[in-house]
């Protein structure tokens, strides 16, 4: 986080802000409603007409227009008049209140339109005041805020034809490993098809940045460095996968090296992605991910996500974590913190939480039925169902303001 | 439902899958892995010829060759060889398990390399079999689901360079009230700006729909009904906003009859959205949503979501429900099932709801803040805090296959 970026702004139509991140505090440009209006349909009238109608004393007002909503009385509402009026119309000048139709009647004298009424109406009644809702200034939702379907309505109401967003980051993608093929090409001896970059690609898009794939590199050192040196100039952060543990043919420690980077951090206490490592290179960051499939998902979603939040101005860069009650065992003994992928259920106001499949950390397979990453912390030979563990909701595009998981020993563990 | 339609398949490349669901099961064309391979960086060699080893009698092994993931070895490894292999590489024809380096001493003597190790190491160690993770043709990804950056990774995996989708509904949206203004309008007295077009549009893009938008329509008969009549050719279903009331100039009642349109239903016992309407036309359904933000939206996310989902081939078409414990209290007492605008919680392993802002139907400003609808069932006078209610997850992927909301009456109703 010391390393963030915060994206710069762009002006874009309204039509296109979908999922964007507001890079400016909207407010209301005026109030709302932006007059009185009528909540009912009904006749607008003045109060003090009605002062005393009752059961025994019906009193009768002469129609003299009829408006919808968009339209406006011609004139204003004298002693003994009444406008009828439909949902949502501007209230006439001269009436202060509306008599919903259930309690009025109405009948047709020499082409005059006439209602009566049988009882008193209060001042302000069946008005739904100018302002009332919100006010003119009124600050409505913030700056790094996601545009939901709420929030695009918002921008509409209050005229927002141009949005200003926060820039995508553009994010370079780069996938390391001589056994690469690529997803057309039939298997080889030897050989597996590329996953992590369509992946990592993906995983970009749902965070909201704009992902650049720059291919695959086989395990050459001049010709992988070439390739990494030309990419980060056209990105805001570089993505590679594979090449950064401490195998003959894993070259990114001496790219990094060539390149003049400054290595971060290069090992975590952590199952799975322990080599992932993050150097810094003209102040941008280059995410060095495993190349390991579940290391490379869970890399992805702790390091590089929060980082693409920052960028887009959100105040709430980390993934969302709760707890939940483990449903099944999980019996594997680690020494370090284990990011599970979960499936998340809810019963009866509660969360629970299970293993989205095995956890073998090559197994791609079990990575498409997962919407959260349990938390499972080190140090332990296991926990039984019934603990209470942290979990990332890797599927929520809601966040919070810290990095927050519990690294204290769980009840239940075995 | 029982005027859903299915979509038809589209094939499209892998590269622009995300979000959408799959029109075809999803199968392992291929075993994982594809071949016998190495967790680890080490030695393959012959488990055999360690059988003598100890600490006291070290094995000395002849290192022939050395190979990186996506590289075989030329020879098969015979007694007293060893193959140098990296993580991810393929185990060589003659061996039968590897020795980590970490158990390994390595020298170089008249240009040949070395290896010694002073431990049994069993058949098939550090081997990961061929087909232990997927057997060729296991089912991995049903039908309809959505494509995640999991899935996605399967994809890439199994060669599925096209994959096939289904196509998404066409939903046309038109507004409709003399009082709309466009976005890009300056406020005119009596007259509010549309912001449920865009909202709509937005919501069915988050719904997996394809919106069209065809404009505003002023409340005058023949104009609407010709351009209700032309969108309807163009589209799946016809969302419209406003016009379905019993207001003077409320059309769409009559402009349903002069089409010859099947009105399913006008009128449902519900705040808000009473005045909701569904027509069926043609095959084709028109979901007629009220001109009020609040009653569209959550009309929308009711009637017109879940056949949106069924639309894409969704076994679980209905907005995820869960139970959630109301964290103030709800005064208001109400006839109807009320849907609130609502944000949820989570606090040590259970699920907690309160209201996204002022309730009044016509209030576009909560709705920004909004990620669940709470559902209180009518017939009381309010609610407690702690009173356990529904909750409609709308920003959630997950869905489920059927409607399910009490209606019985929850403790600590007021």
């Amino acid at each position: 986080m010391d390393y963030k970026k915060t994206g710069e702004m762009e002006s874009i139509s309204i039509d296109d802000c979908d999922d964007r991140k507001l890079a400016e505090t909207i407010i209301a440009t005026h109030p709302i409603p932006p007059f009185d209006k009528s909540p009912y349909d009904g006749f607008a009238i003045r109060s003090l007409d009605t002062a005393n109608a009752s059961q025994h004393n019906p009193v009768t007002f002469k129609v003299t227009e009829h408006i919808g909503a968009g339209h406006r009385a011609q004139n204003a509402v004298k002693a003994g008049e009444a406008v009828r009026i439909m949902t949502g119309a501007e209230i006439p000048y001269g009436a202060d209140c509306v008599a919903m139709f259930e309690i009025c009647q109405t009948y047709e004298q020499d082409s005059n339109h006439f209602m009566t009424i049988k009882r008193t109406i209060k001042p302000g009644q069946n008005i739904i005041i100018k302002g009332s809702e919100t006010s003119q200034g009124e600050i409505l939702v913030e700056k790094g805020t996601r545009i939901n379907p709420g929030v695009k309505a918002l921008l509409a109401t209050f005229g927002y034809a141009k949005v200003k967003v926060v820039k995508k980051p553009v994010i370079g993608v780069i996938a390391t490993g001589s056994e690469l093929l690529d997803i057309e090409q039939e298997l080889e001896p030897g050989k597996i098809r590329n996953s992590n970059a369509p992946m990592i690609v993906s995983q970009i898009k749902r965070a909201g940045g704009e992902p650049v794939y720059f291919g695959k590199l086989i395990d050459d050192f001049e010709q992988s460095f070439e390739a990494i040196e030309q990419a980060i100039q056209h990105v805001d952060f570089l993505v590679t996968t594979g090449g950064v543990s401490v195998g003959d043919f894993d070259l990114l420690p001496a790219i990094y090296e060539k390149l003049g980077a400054r290595v971060l951090f290069n090992k975590i206490g952590m199952r799975p992605g322990s080599v992932t490592t993050v150097a810094e290179w003209n102040s941008k960051l280059l995410f060095g991910l495993s190349g390991n499939p579940s290391a490379c998902y869970v890399g992805f979603e702790l390091f590089t996500r929060p980082i693409i939040q920052m960028f887009l101005h959100d105040n709430k860069p980390f993934t969302q974590t709760i707890q939940a009650t483990l449903e099944e065992d999980f019996p594997k003994p680690n020494p370090f913190t284990r990011f599970v992928r979960a499936k998340i259920n809810y019963r009866n106001g509660s969360v629970y939480v299970r293993p989205a499949g095995i956890d073998k950390s090559a197994v791609v397979t079990s990575l498409s039925n997962t919407n959260a990453l349990m938390v499972l912390p080190g140090g332990t030979r296991g926990f039984e169902a019934g603990a209470v563990v942290d979990v990332l909701l890797v599927d929520s595009l809601s966040g919070q303001e810290t990095f927050s998981i519990s690294h204290k020993k769980v009840k239940r563990q075995i």
